[in-house]
């Protein structure tokens, strides 16, 4: 019997943002709870290519099924006209360690699980009035995150801010024809957004904390290196809640760790992602709250398992 | 364009033991010079179910393709009349990072690597007139090192030893089938044989060291964990040439460590067995020589890029 092999486009056919969102909420919550094993990633280096590989494995304990995601970025290829990042996905049984099937998405199911992540936790932290949302960033992040939370609650106005305008508008255009009002902000404008979502390489801060309103709430998604840094110390110093999807990480690499070395937040000052999944969050009407995600290798697991049983439906 | 799959069979009809050899002798001369990437492995546990699960991946460097190999081994499979272990390895572009292929191979090209490392250097390390082998085991690894050493040499008379005289017997018969000269024998005959393979999963030695004879080359493949011994401490004792195929691994967790830690051998008293391979082996008539090998993962890589370019022609 040979493996299956499922591409991109199969895995797009099969796949809803209503099973994305519903699988990755259950797997931050058991990633909370501390039922996922993620062991130290595997990482290759081919310095004469500027490439590199990681290779991440996860399970949520009890599950079926485990992933390993290989995942390589070569930073010469656009100029060779290939894309960057390659990768693929090998779901096994946690039973019998047989392969189960590989994926070939291209990265589809770690964009689809970093989105529905910034989507669900947004949702959760925001107040339940607080109707529009600057998305800083105008890539696929900005997209997805912007989509999804409309599909969790109602998203009056997006404004986007991007660095290159012909991109924000093309993101604005792009969120109309889904039915969301859009417009290209100022960084100052966006800054004073009821929810902000972060989704940009940045390497020094996007936002300025002092224009951020009391009640907003801010999701930063693109700091997932330590010289990587979207949110300012001082947003996380005035800020009343903070979540982290894994407290480790966020300290090691994330926005998180930047505000505790700087002294803007207690090393304990965070709580799991996962625990404000499972019940409405008790937020003060003004308080300003805080959510750095860095990517938690154990949703892989989750979603590849379950948007195969999809596949083989 | 979906990822090509490869199964064992296409596998094995690709490939010649010839291949193999030559392909395993570059990459162990590669190894010993420091030319191969192979970064700590990943692992994964699986309790409940009696399982694991190891990544890893290789390269040699500059060559076209590196590998990731995932491996694992569920125990109470074969309860279940299911093979114990299972595998794939991933061939992925060392230029672009794109995979090129997936080799559902079953383990059949680790059991390749280890068989032709051992053949090689037994052939090269051994007196050019050592005639008889004797391998200690009876399983796959026994069968192939014999066969391919076979290749490399004349080997007048193969003295199977293990614990079970059916799988002897049958060891026997399949040589035999092939042209060797093949008997079962006690430990203490077996112990005399000018070539002796160890590929056993024994905790403890194996061999005698006192009955090994003055010109003798044995060379030990079974001990690849920390708890696993197959060649006594007094047998590097008595060596005047150790070889291990990596230095740090057998060390650790091979023979050679168990020897250093008994004060039996020296910590630095080993040669890469890759430079072996390079020109005759100057060794006096009566010396005694010792090769541990603990598998090398770069190994992997080399033959699963040779493997799959058969695969494609």
């Amino acid at each position: 019997m040979t493996l299956a092999v499922f591409d991109a486009a199969a895995i797009e056919r099969a796949t809803t943002s209503r099973l994305v969102l519903d699988t990755i909420r259950d797997a931050l919550i058991a990633h909370a709870e501390g039922r996922t094993h993620v062991p130290p990633p595997l990482h290759l280096d081919f310095a004469e290519a500027d490439g590199d590989c990681h290779v991440k494995a996860g399970w949520i304990t009890g599950a079926a099924d485990f992933t390993v995601k290989i995942a390589t970025g070569f930073y010469g290829n656009p100029a060779r006209g290939l894309s960057a990042n390659h990768g693929l996905v090998c779901v096994v049984s946690a039973r019998t360690g047989q392969p189960r099937a590989l994926l070939d998405d291209r990265g589809l199911l770690t964009a689809w699980r970093t989105a529905a992540a910034g989507a669900l936790i947004t949702h959760a932290m925001a107040r339940p009035a607080a109707g529009t949302l600057a998305v800083f960033g105008t890539g696929e992040q900005a997209r997805l995150q912007a989509l999804w939370l409309a599909e969790l609650r109602p998203v009056g106005l997006v404004l986007v801010h991007g660095r290159t305008p012909d991109k924000a508008h093309a993101l604005c255009d792009t969120l109309g024809a889904h039915g969301l009002a859009a417009r290209p902000a100022g960084a100052a404008e966006a800054a004073r957004a009821d929810m902000i979502i972060t989704a940009t390489p940045a390497r020094s801060p996007v936002l300025d904390a002092d224009r951020v309103r009391a009640g907003a709430h801010v999701t930063g998604i693109g700091t997932d290196m330590p010289h990587k840094n979207e949110l300012p110390p001082a947003l996380f110093h005035r800020a009343q809640l903070i979540a982290t999807d894994d407290h480790a990480q966020c300290l090691d690499h994330g926005d998180f760790g930047h505000a505790v070395r700087a002294g803007a937040a207690a090393e304990d000052g965070d709580i799991a992602a996962g625990l404000l999944l499972k019940a409405p969050v008790d937020r003060p009407e003004a308080a300003i709250t805080v959510a750095d995600l860095t990517g938690v290798g154990a949703l892989d697991a989750a979603l590849a398992s379950a948007v195969l049983g999809r596949l083989r439906e």
